[in-house]
């Protein structure tokens, strides 16, 4: 806390990059503005149990305010960036111009349906509180649907699931779902039994987690199995429609009557990733993500830098590092490291990513995990999981309870966050309303990306 | 379970006359059907922990199914319950008919705004979780409104709140606003000192809490002093604008430049009252609750009951009993005893409320009491509350969290529940987007009644 200079560093964004960066520059001399649209950090790994009700909204969510109280060199600042003066040196909160000395950007990324806009509201994806609530109330009002229908056909389609994704965000979906239907509401129903309950994982390559050892990609099969799961792999979806979802699978179409659809397949970077190349000619990829240099910054631009899945960071093999939360960590780290050391005029080596490893989750008691050479799979790769995301948890303040609320429903398998709220505007035509719109990039960054939906590593 | 007979029971509203009614049939040789259009049971009582943060809404939130998944004689149907046919002695959800021996009605009642219907927008009222997150939504955004905003006039209007109602909801919420802005928020704020928050609560009768002792009235005002809060009586609300209220007080108009308003001031029975009115003859009080025979039937249909907040049911001094839990349960259990013992051709003597007493709390660490004869204030009487309400909360499952969840906040002062989800639509003319519209009594049902704005009884 001592000597707080006049350089301010703006931070827009406050997921994991964004609030490890403010973090890391607490001893900094520097002011601090973070600013960001949401008031509350997420923890994005944990949001599937957000969107099959074991876990509450705020058991996942720290106010931003909160978690940087004690920091004074921080200010949070809720609010909407609009683009960006990089000559003055300003971000544009709509008319309001806020001075930088560095920037960093790190908003994040959203799903992405391949030009297939149309299947939003058909098919959510998962990546903010909103998203996972509105796939929670999918999913029970569909088992409600059920217990009402006396058409067995119809009744059976209220009780399929269509999960579109085989990374780890769909394999972890369509896991909770199985084991929501085999082993928490059995007992709940008494016309229908919900242990008849179908889910499809659907995948376009050739195997599910693709990105992990084959090995880990069979074992994923076999215990998504155990849950009822059923593995579609080489099966491009082709449309989605408010009774199902239409596939091409090894070129032979096939259409499968799912009442509820959840899409975890594809990511897209944050539209402020384009105005930042707008404003300073950085190169964009594919997929939206700002090109950035060895050291995080954009081109031209030492004092500003892009981090998190926001960025295109190259590995040394020429392939992006992968939009996951350590990524993210370690680069707000190392850019707050970065800007210290040139306020005392030194420099630094470029970023480099220590893997520590994968692993995704599957039901309550089986993972998958790649940690260095070590494969692990079932129950060891769970207590591995488990772990991990509990060390990061308890971190933020009053994490404790998600500890406790978790071996509850461990030992119970209770989930007692499900809640459906908010009831849907029109129930015959379309059997879920549209979802508020969002923005979108231009068609032109849009591209199949299955590797980058939603990976995790530890 | 023995000996289940076809006598079929349907309970419409699971509340806590509609879920007591349920669980104390259990032994009862009858089928049960209850039938509510959310999936959960709401514990109304701490629905202004939602609103300030406290608490998560599943939290408070039982879903219905899980609380009676093992009375095996309990059907749970989510469902709208559309209206009545007396004589074939159906409910209607929609085009389905639903066949009942004996039909219990209990769905409560909403906030009303005495012929106002405008005001509902600008200052939302507590009856549900979508109300309590939306009042969450616009307590945090006005601190964050406030800290953004840099006219001094502007800015002390967003860290001004009115509370209209002086009932025991009233109470609680200005209670825990003035804590909120007092101890929970004074360090995450850079620019703003959230210490300047001033709450007002605004009665129209000579003093809050009218239905209890004097001296209480006193203490409650006394102890919302000291968390900021200014207690404005003899104040009727002849306006609501956006950016504040206009009040009568004892004859003179007053404006208070308040961003953020609240309503506890008045309540209207559900419009399935009129519905059963209409299909029975039964005859509708000025609330347009259903006027009930001391045995809880309506008037020519023994086999049709009111409970909880829709009944109007006499007191021997005449006066309707208060729309308070305890009511509701202990009419959930007669109903269903009188039930029970109609089947062995027994009778039962009329419904007898026995009054526990009433209780109010204010911030953290005091309340008001009233018990029989005795009178208690400040620490005290929120001991009692606290071990009251825990004692309702743990008999349902995983309510001990909800005990840590207390613990922690009490200790840390801290309020982690504080998300702000959902967006507003307009944010320059209207600071808040329209609610979803209500069905609405006829306007003939609306009446003053601030004594029953959600008064509070052991």
């Amino acid at each position: 806390m001592t000597g707080i200079s006049d350089h301010h560093v703006v931070i827009v964004g406050g997921g994991f990059a964004g609030l490890y960066a403010a973090q890391s520059l607490r001893r900094a001399p520097v002011r601090v503005t973070l600013i960001d649209r949401r008031n509350f950090h997420l923890f994005q790994p944990l949001l599937y149990q957000v969107a099959t009700g074991g876990l509450s909204p705020a058991d996942i969510a720290s106010p931003l305010r909160s978690v940087l109280r004690r920091q004074r060199n921080v200010c949070v600042l809720r609010g909407e960036v609009t683009g960006f003066d990089a000559l003055g040196r300003r971000v544009w909160l709509g008319d309001e111009g806020i001075q930088y000395d560095t920037l960093i950007l790190a908003t994040g990324a959203s799903h992405h349906y391949f030009g297939h806009a149309n299947w939003e509201p058909l098919a959510p994806g998962l990546k903010s509180i909103e998203d996972a609530t509105e796939i929670r109330r999918r999913v029970f009002e569909a088992f409600e649907r059920a217990e009402r229908e006396t058409d067995a056909v119809r009744r059976q389609a209220w009780m399929t699931f269509a999960v579109v994704g085989g990374g780890p965000t769909g394999v972890e979906l369509a896991g909770a779902i199985g084991e929501l239907a085999h082993h928490t509401l059995p007992q709940d129903f008494r016309r229908v039994d919900t242990r008849q309950t179908q889910v499809f994982l659907l995948e376009g390559t050739g195997r599910i987690l693709p990105v992990y050892d084959e090995r880990l990609s069979r074992a994923a099969v076999e215990s998504l199995g155990r849950l009822g799961v059923t593995v579609r792999t080489n099966s491009v979806v082709t449309d989605i429609q408010p009774d199902g979802v239409t596939l091409c699978r090894d070129g032979q179409p096939e259409v499968i009557a799912a009442r509820t659809v959840v899409w975890a397949a594809g990511v897209q970077a944050s539209p402020l990733g384009a105005a930042l190349a707008r404003a300073t000619g950085a190169e964009l990829d594919r997929q939206g993500r700002v090109i950035v240099a060895p050291d995080l910054s954009v081109a031209g631009h030492p004092e500003i830098f892009v981090l998190g899945d926001l960025a295109h960071a190259p590995q040394p093999d020429g392939r992006p590092l992968p939009g996951v939360a350590p990524v993210a960590m370690q680069q707000g780290a190392y850019v707050a490291r970065l800007i210290a050391r040139r306020l005392c005029g030194q420099t630094a080596p470029p970023f480099h990513y220590r893997d520590r490893g994968s692993m995704a989750v599957i039901g309550r008691s089986a993972a998958v995990a790649q940690i260095g050479k070590l494969r692990l799979r079932r129950f060891p790769a769970w207590l591995v999981w488990l772990f991990v995301h509990l060390m990061y948890l308890v971190e933020f303040e009053n994490r404790l309870l998600v500890l406790l609320q978790w071996g509850w429903n461990y030992l119970t398998r209770n989930r007692s966050a499900r809640l459906i709220t908010e009831t849907p505007k029109s129930r015959d035509e379309s059997p879920w309303p549209a979802l508020p719109a969002r923005q979108r990039l231009p068609e032109t960054a849009a591209s199949r990306s299955d590797d980058d939906s939603g990976e995790r590593q530890i």
